[in-house]
């Protein structure tokens, strides 16, 4: 009965480990591009460079099993519901990342400001970003 | 391959319409509550009453065909790609709101202010508001 996602595309980034990946986008993240796969295309047509987009991301590679986390990794927090925190081991692990669009082509590819997800990372959703 | 969501609980809300659903939280959206499944109470330790977080949810009354709309249902907007968008018809329909916790009871039962969602949409996931 619960739904099955549908990946609108994967994010093409230099970063290729987890290791590497800022905890957060405005941590010196780079630049990331989206191809939207071609059965979505008509979706992102009215995305104007220089807009500021919200991505959801699918963090494929959490542990979904996770209730409880130190935030950022930090031994010396207190041990918390892991949804009072952003760690991507959750129930549902979707990333949120507010980015700038700095470039889209004829194509349906976007290029993205600072993104901290780890190369091949399932996009699933493009909103605009809410005042 | 693709993932399956889990849903952390529904919404309790007296929206019982879609017609009566604001289209944003800040809309005259009323109060919400939720209760969370007991599988996943550990994880909600630690949200603090007065707190924002982000709540995000499965639309589940939503096409997930669509890939054009007349943004606010105004058919004298374009007709444009969903994903510059917040309209709940897109391929995953999943909601975003900012919301404030008004009451949290020690069986896990929180109270949210303005959330616009109809009653028993599934909560898939809570969040911090970040900054």
């Amino acid at each position: 009965m619960e739904p099955t996602l549908q990946f609108i595309r994967k994010i093409h980034s230099t970063l290729t480990t987890l290791e590497e990946c800022p905890l957060q986008g405005n941590e010196n993240a780079p630049e990331a591009v989206i191809t939207i796969f071609p059965e979505f295309f008509e979706g992102v047509q009215h995305i104007t460079e220089g807009s500021e987009i919200i991505l959801l991301t699918w963090l494929h590679l959490a542990d979904r099993t996770t209730l409880k986390c130190y935030p950022r990794n930090n031994r010396e927090s207190p041990f918390v519901g892991v949804f009072s925190t952003r760690s991507p081991d959750r129930p549902n692990p979707i990333g949120i990342h507010p980015v700038k669009v700095l470039s889209i082509s004829d194509t349906g590819s976007i290029k993205v400001s600072g993104l901290e997800v780890i190369n091949q990372t399932p996009l699933i959703d493009i909103k605009p970003v809410w005042k």
